[in-house]
């Protein structure tokens, strides 16, 4: 049997941890070939690959990033004339004599593995997502670094709140889900969290603040880039909101500097994170869920249990169908969002 | 309402956030007044009490320790003329007006709490064991942190042992469970991880240390503190071994050493890093466990749901009775080991 | 005697352990009594205190901040009706039996510490700036902090930058010095680091960045806040320019994201680090220097040595005029970036 | 002009990063051809080489260990009928077209190179040493990440300290020069430190953890692994004791613990940090040292400076010539040990 890898979409600690696990028991356990594709769907479309025996694998497991390489191509996408992507991809197997496919990426990739596996593809999907807004999984590898990352650089910024007397602004990813902030904020100690789930109301936000420097320490608010302020600030707001109430310029961690500023007279700085929590080296929990993903994968694959993807629940890791697993983005619940507001203000 | 809170048993990083979680919940969404007892059954035990308002708990969340203190002591072994331990803690909770306890601990203290909630002494119980051994959660707080610094201390030793041709073997806390050593040594590409449920073979050992030294890369040996070589070895190794086949001298990571060197003939050197696992910072993933905890233990505590401890179970914190909580140690399976085996050599 | 201490200006890794420094040998091998002065100069001018005994510095060693808080309160810049700053520092003094003054600032801090020493106030200086830009010592405290949490940052987006083919810009401090960006993207392993002493030409920017994409890297741009284009730039960018020369809106960093993808076609992403440089727990470096700096602080008090800073030579401590100390910045020279300039591209 | 690089001795953090400067530098700026030598001296007296051009050292600076290997091989030592070492290096060098040598070592490495460039072979040296005990340099690099893991350890033991009433030991590298110590325990805030330069005395150990007990918090003793008692204590202790003094088994962390023990009544435990220390990626500091001295190594040999080895005095990189280099160990001098005695206790 051999059987090709590909990585699709933004980048995500652990991507390198699933490919050795995957690349390891399919060669010792099963006996399988394996072959990388290089940069997502770009490779089975192109033929573009890489050897992926147990030397290329060797020494990958601490480093992010992706060996193979990635890219946000869509084989559903490539237009043209002649075959269609699904047809290339296909012919690309056949000549490659490639029989299955581990595919290991985020809501568009597994989307398009889904409709690959329906059109006939052999296909077993590892989910990725940094932001954790998968609901088929209880967990996806990278989030725990990315939470990370942003824990600590909320820790750094408390002895500067305390004793210098200003509000600190820390923006986050998470353009539709608020976990990497919700855990974060929760972990650091935040005195606000805002996420895209509850549209803020800015003078409650200003008022938490206001609270807070009433004290001798002064407010640390974590704010994911996709939150935004509730409708009827729209209006009022209207020159630095678009058209779908989100933040024009500068994003949403500039413009809650620039209110806080404004309407408390005190000083406002903001962090923006921005692609460091997508890097470097994963932690132990994102390390050993990419390994036990990738290990399971290739034993799917080697069950032929195509159109599945991996996923955790509670300690186990399970198959649950693709195109379950892509049905809706999993949101921060009111319950789990309550919990952090007892640490507001 | 007038509730004590006390943490009992060795260090494990997270206890600060449960306390922090019970009180602010506690006070600001209950009214509950809330009281520390200091050193864990000592503070009830002597009526020897901190105030544990929102000021005691401001800036705890990122540190480790307790600042409640703890100590071994045990309610059920304290002897002497006059009252049983139980009663003077009845009588002290009495004469504080104290009405019920959230107790923090491991099997021993949660187990002395189990007692008390029989004996009529109202309880809530948080699970802590930096070891994961505890059956009724899927974590405990505090097991992150110390699978986290022992990986960081692998993934040192990694460039030091291909460069330098010699065998490293780093100790891990685990006495009973090698969880620690288990998910350390996956997450940090261990070439062998020796855990104390499974007796290891010296001779295997050497074997996959010598393969190892065959590539360019050098072996590196985690190993939990408990595990123990098989009784076949027993005979050979008498001198170094107790009467229940533990290692006499200086731990099994310098008899690993040792028998590495004699049989190979290379170098092999030897971390031990003790207390280290157990302090300092939690993650973040454990400082929203541990928060989840106090938060939820204390709303157990406002349902007068007592006899139960907390427990994660996936991503939801339920109730679980305390007796059945210490019933039996929560040990690595054949399956999980397995999946590290893959990586071994 | 009684010798008052104060910190002033913005935050910098390391404070907290330069007052531990001052009480402990002040108390212990000097018996000089120490009084904290809240929030910079405003303490004195206000004359609010606080205790500095052994228990008030005990465990701040690693921690960021000040516990004395800080301000940027100047007592040459207060105005008003009645006594001067000066006169009111003194009548205070005077009134709080406070012989002398240890100031732990910057430029502006200690560019008042030395008028008020030439006006009849003994002050010692501490040199303070997490910018590594005071021409009297060989490096400051706080400085070897902010790099080593940029050189963190850059190393996170290597594994991004290449194996997702999109350049990456960190925006580090540094208004007019630019050692942070230096160290930072040295190293870091950047392909282009730009600092304010040098003004950039972006068609030599883009030239590095479309080099490194022909690789099969990513380029990544270490950028001081302070780095601007080259003059002749001014008038084609003249609308994102002011008049100084500055990036206007968003800073340099997003200037250059901006035309990396407008130039090359290729996406830019940009980190904005900002104040998680300045905040918490200090290096090793930094602890021993400023440990180092209190000791001998409170030692030249002791000998009355005063009108001076401390100030690190080599591996010494030393005295300098505070007049000196801040007579001129400190840039990057031409041959220490020449040294960066080889990894270029 | 064609030029050799090797690494010999133990690891320490930094070496590929010299590499890497010398071999950037060497092929654009100078024109010169580089050639790895294999494992140390091993490498030319068996003319073991890997070729050593700009791919070679893409992505190393981060990297712990050398690319190169290394051993403890010495050619004066090399034994056997025929050629000498120095006459095999030669006849090699002749061979391969080898010019000249870099060499990056510690003081047996060195001093091996001092006595080749003697016999004729044109060398420059890069000084390497974990310990920071060679006294032409104000500093080395690995030693600033040593003691930053050094660090972080104590800081993670304090909070155990303090809140579970034990003696915590730490023992840290250091054979001759007790560096480590001294710095990780004064920017740890270690109670007691010891190092080899001052034997010392147990009764005045056992004075500062008992006054420490009697606080709320709990002594940390720092210990480096070649400090012993004073001789006054050898009787007594002699069969602990080897004919130098030294702790015959277990090492003197595991001594202390049992004293400690002993003698107090209180638990102590020991973490032996070992390798952990040498290994792993280098601080910023670190890297831009070693960088700076590959780049001026390098320059040297261009400017046919033989016989030198590079230093750095203050912030500058200057000239040594190898034989002053090793001349003697620097050892921590009285004025320095007692700045770290004012928070002893």
């Amino acid at each position: 049997m051999r059987v090709g890898v590909l990585t699709g979409g933004g980048d995500c600690p652990g991507l390198n941890a699933v490919i050795r696990g995957v690349v390891r028991r399919g060669i010792q356990d099963y006996g399988i070939e394996l072959v990388g594709f290089r940069d997502g769907w770009r490779g089975p479309l192109e033929a573009d690959t890489m050897p992926l025996d147990i030397t290329a694998v060797r020494g990958i497991l601490p480093r992010g990033g992706t060996i193979l390489g990635s890219s946000r191509t869509n084989p559903f996408k490539e237009s043209g004339p002649g075959r269609t992507g699904v047809e290339r991809i296909k012919d690309n197997m056949a000549g490659l004599g490639v029989d299955a496919l581990v595919v290991i990426g985020g809501e568009d990739t597994l989307g398009a593995a889904a409709r690959l596996n329906e059109a006939g593809i052999p296909v077993v999907g590892v989910p990725k997502t940094i932001d954790n807004d998968l609901g088929a999984t209880d967990y996806t590898f990278g989030f725990d670094t990315a939470v990370n990352i942003a824990m600590e650089a909320i820790d750094r910024l408390h002895t500067t709140a305390e004793s210098h007397h200003r509000a600190l602004i820390v923006e986050v990813m998470g353009r539709h889900a608020g976990w990497i902030a919700l855990h974060a904020g929760l972990a650091g100690g935040a005195n606000v969290i805002l996420i895209p789930e509850r549209p803020f109301d800015i003078d409650k936000v200003i008022s938490y603040v206001e609270h807070r420097f009433q004290t001798r320490y002064a407010p640390i608010v974590v704010v994911a880039e996709g939150a935004h302020p509730q409708h009827e600030e729209l209006a009022l707001q209207s020159g630095q909101l678009d058209a779908f109430g989100h933040v024009r310029l500068g994003g949403v961690g500039q413009y809650l500097a620039g209110e806080i500023e404004k309407r408390t007279g005190k000083e406002a700085r903001c962090t923006v994170l921005g692609h460091i929590q997508r890097g470097g080296t994963p932690t132990a929990f994102d390390r050993v869920l990419a390994t036990r993903f990738g290990l399971h994968a290739i034993e799917a694959v080697h069950d032929e249990a195509f159109g599945n993807m991996v996923a955790l629940r509670g300690t186990e890791i399970v198959r649950v169908p693709l195109i379950e697993a892509t049905r809706e983005l999993k949101l921060v619940p009111v319950e789990r969002y309550a919990e952090a507001e007892v640490f507001f203000g």
